[in-house]
């Protein structure tokens, strides 16, 4: 049996307002959940709202978690500066265990609400060095959650979509152009300004910038003044 | 290679008391986590604050999450009354994705401690109508683990233990005593008064009761004044 019903997680960068499109586009009633986390980079929530709103979803909510106060990452722990973008390995910004917390409240929120599906903006092309970004790691996630709720153990689906998993951020541009996502509402920087202006350097800024290029479209991200962008 | 150190998940009530001190008799260095999730029954917040100063833990952390918010259980939705003992199927006192969500946060935490060990107090036997107590869910739960973070990919170990997961009540309150848990710091009861005292007829007053009563243990519970105990 299925609702039409669905929880969407939005950060409030370019790639979950594509997801929310495409979502919308599925003729979901979307559920929209986002979470206060303690990121440096609170005009993400302001972003959300803003998402949200344009897309007309049926409830959107910001949970709060004190995830920020176990440290521990870039873009939650004030002693650990932002890089510029460049560098290899797993980056100083990944934040422990962050899609699975995100995932598991996403979870959470689903089953309560009977939905279907569980959409997330996963994208393991661009951010490969975060462990929790692969196409392997959401099987895994899928094949716990499958035991993990009353839903499903009553033998509903409850299905993790990730569908930009393999796009490039090119690709990701050019699907939510044409889905005629508002990119102007998203901001994407690890650093941005409380207005949402972007800082230009950072890693998250660096690949935006070339997604639009890439796909030969104009980028209405507005960067803080004094930037190197 | 071994830190010896490991987060507890602690809820103040006698199972995970004794998962606590199991760990400190393997001579870990424990990390306690407790959460503040909306629940009615904030005497266990109190009563894991007393469990964790009596184990000398490293540090006791006490992570607020809204997930009250989405209600769906009678554990954290007023709306919902918790039932007298008994019943069948999964009970309304089951929290959507609770546990799912805990050990997420308790990989978070371990992550950044580089702990190698989450003890939980996850039971399959007297709770097995709740669908995130079994052994294949915590199972599963290793296996996404093993892939979804940082030091996973790097090679190290974080295991998830779970020393009740096949004891019955009866076991557990034995195996506690041989530990020197003092059980009179715990609190089991759903619906507890804000100074711990039970109210004698939820399911989980009624699986303490026959668990003490079946090892032949004097059961220090403190019951409401009126309560049918």
């Amino acid at each position: 049996m299925s609702t039409g019903r669905s929880v969407v997680l939005l950060s409030g960068g370019m790639d979950s307002a594509t997801v929310l499109a495409i979502a919308r586009a599925a003729d979901e009633e979307c559920y929209a959940l986002s979470f206060d986390y303690g990121q440096r980079h609170t005009a993400e929530l302001t972003a959300a709202k803003r998402v949200a709103a344009a897309n007309q979803v049926a409830e959107h909510r910001v949970m709060r978690i004190d995830l920020g106060g176990i440290g521990g990452s870039a873009l939650t722990d004030s002693a650990i500066a932002v890089p510029a973008s460049g560098g290899t390995g797993i980056p100083v910004t990944y934040v422990p265990a962050r899609n699975t917390v995100f995932l598991s409240l996403g979870l959470a929120w689903a089953e309560v609400l009977d939905a279907d599906a569980i959409y997330c903006g996963i994208n393991a092309v661009d951010f490969s060095g975060y462990p929790d970004c692969r196409p392997e790691y959401l099987a895994a996630f899928q094949r716990m959650a499958n035991l993990a709720t009353r839903r499903a153990v009553e033998g509903a689906r409850l299905e993790f979509r990730a569908p930009l998993l393999d796009l490039s951020k090119r690709e990701i541009v050019a699907l939510g152009a044409r889905l005629r996502v508002d990119f102007s509402l998203t901001v994407s920087c690890y650093q941005a300004s409380a207005d949402g202006a972007a800082c230009g350097v950072c890693d998250a800024c660096e690949l935006r910038r070339q997604g639009f290029a890439q796909a030969g479209m104009a980028d209405p991200t507005r960067y803080q003044s004094g930037s190197s962008a």
